[in-house]
């Protein structure tokens, strides 16, 4: 059987033949791990039809030969990355025109391009390797998978500890040991832990403050595991939840397990979004979720596709998102229930097995 | 007495007074934190000798304002940050010239300032912001000092828990819930745990591999307190260490504090580096070390200065770097030894307290 990573450069160069394109400088770190497999943090890759090229630094000797293989020629430079580009440009005398990554590469990197020389001429582009790692190959869907297993065997884990007047940090810590004890291999964004008020916050961190009863202990947190993430959002309540409480936490429910049903490839994102916003709409807490319904999920952590009012793209058949709708008032609180779901070609696959009830701790 | 970050603009206004430059757009979120106290993930500033302008989205409505109170008009758009920043140059008519950050701003927003328009006339700067960073202040020099101090307590609290057959992510996941105990805000970079022959990888993340009696712990990890990161590295040994690693041990700790004695501001970078490279050549150990001896430190855990080879750069008066040399052999392990050290004017201060004994954790 092909290597995935043989069959995604071929995918890329026919994107490049579509292009008119002879080559692309690759300088995103995840399109080149999507590519080749290489972790490290500090590489350029070069691809055309005939071969690729990836340079990195002598940090990455060992690993480097590890991770690529043979797939791609490998060049190991003590000083700058670009003189071993240039050296390989200089002998790949069939590209003439090589597009690089109008989204990935600062304008400092794009002064280089310019000032090289007359070979190859230079052309812009956008998301042609983003493109192809929206659609997830079976590979891809297990690792998100297990990386899915691990968040929620982690907040299994969690619950029993948290206890009124422990700190949203206090909770972290207990979290994130679960899940480096699950076998997490890194933490793919800052985990938020926000009580009370703060839920209401959609992008809080995790703070000193102390949680008391009666309040929403909202956990957002991902997890890692052969270099592809996940994404998980639960809400608890300290203690025995409110009327008021319980009412806006089933809103949120209803909405996440109507888009969870419903999402499917070849929706366009703003109606992927509408599958949530509609119900909570209708329930009368529309002003109270501020943010969109979802986004693409990877080897990053936010990829293509986007969920939300404004996104016009069609959803593809393969593509792995987060549904999390949310409400939220400010200085009471907010509730954000997150699954991942995998958008097969038999219909939407639920990736984060977590019960949905509300949760007191008591 | 004026708020550090008026001080800062300041500053920063004089910088583009000597540089010919009527304004600047800062795109570097560690930048526009350093000079405004905004700490949401996206946001551009505008500075001139004027005024500033802050633009944010919708999710940092209270954060914002919270943040950076009247220091910077606000303002907060729901769709792209890009049109409040044409209104307020629409606004800016003294501004003829304005600067954009060559390393921080990517080929496709450095294309919409080219399509925006005859004015401003835009220009590629370099490290303006930057270089004031460099400088700390005695506010900066405290917090890191904090942060320093949660690294080292946490690190206290996690060595009785080591021992032989736990794996690099569980002494990960314990360490880690130690730092969110002490009070560590985030996790400025993904911590290493690296054992046996994984030590000699400068990169090492954390892996699933068992730890066994004999060998190299080697953890560099990192805190955050109120914006500002730590850096710290101790390598110990599990079970009884043999006489070559006593050997190299020694030689690593020897260059670490030849080095923490001797740094200071108006070195040159490779002369820095020198203090301690000089000392592992003699010592017969020179092609062990095979990185830079440290960085500057701050509001992101790699900034100006650099201690290195290739470093021409001189050190600044109120720099926090890192010294932390190292002696790698590949398929038998390595030892790094890393503190913090703020250049004071009266000379070098350790922030990292912690004993530089070989540990052999029993």
């Amino acid at each position: 059987m092909p290597d995935r990573r043989s069959q995604r450069l071929a995918a890329l160069v026919d994107s490049l033949t579509t292009a008119h394109l002879d080559g692309l400088l690759i300088t995103s770190l995840p399109n080149i791990r999507y590519l080749t497999g290489f972790s490290g943090t500090n590489a350029l890759l070069f691809v055309s039809a005939r071969d690729a090229c990836l340079v990195t630094d002598f940090r990455y000797q060992t690993q480097v030969h590890a991770e690529v293989g043979d797939l791609a020629r490998i060049v190991v430079e003590s000083q700058s990355l670009w003189s071993g580009l240039w050296q390989h440009l200089a002998q790949a005398t069939h590209v003439e025109v090589a597009g690089f990554e109008s989204a990935n590469l600062v304008h400092r990197d794009f002064q280089r391009l310019v000032e090289a020389g007359a070979r190859p001429r230079w052309r812009a582009t956008m998301d042609l390797v983003e493109a192809l790692r929206e659609r997830k190959d079976s590979d891809e869907v297990a690792l998100i998978r297990a990386a899915a297993a691990i968040a929620t065997s982690a907040l299994e884990a969690t619950l029993p500890s948290i206890h009124a007047g422990m700190t949203e940090l206090e909770v972290a810590g207990v979290l994130e040991k679960s899940l480096r004890d699950a076998g997490s291999e890194a933490f793919p964004f800052p985990s938020i832990v926000a009580s009370g008020p703060r839920s209401a916050l959609p992008h809080a961190r995790s703070s000193s403050r102390e949680m008391a009863t009666g309040e929403f202990l909202l956990m957002d947190f991902g997890a890692a595991f052969g270099g592809y993430c996940a994404d998980v959002t639960r809400t608890v309540v300290i203690g025995t939840a409110s009327d008021e409480q319980r009412a806006v936490y089933q809103v949120v429910r209803q909405a996440n397990e109507l888009a969870t049903a419903e999402v499917r490839a070849g929706l366009r994102g703003r109606e992927a979004d509408a599958l949530a916003r509609d119900y909570i709409e209708r329930c009368g807490y529309g002003e109270g979720f501020g943010h969109g319904l979802g986004h693409g999920l990877g080897i990053e952590v936010h990829e293509a596709p986007r969920l939300a009012r404004t996104a016009d793209g069609l959803l593809s058949s393969g593509a792995v998102v987060t549904i999390e709708p949310g409400i939220y008032r400010p200085g009471w609180g907010g509730v954000r229930i997150e699954d991942d779901v995998h958008l097969a070609a038999s219909g939407p696959e639920l990736l984060t097995q977590f019960t949905h009830e509300l949760l007191e701790l008591t």
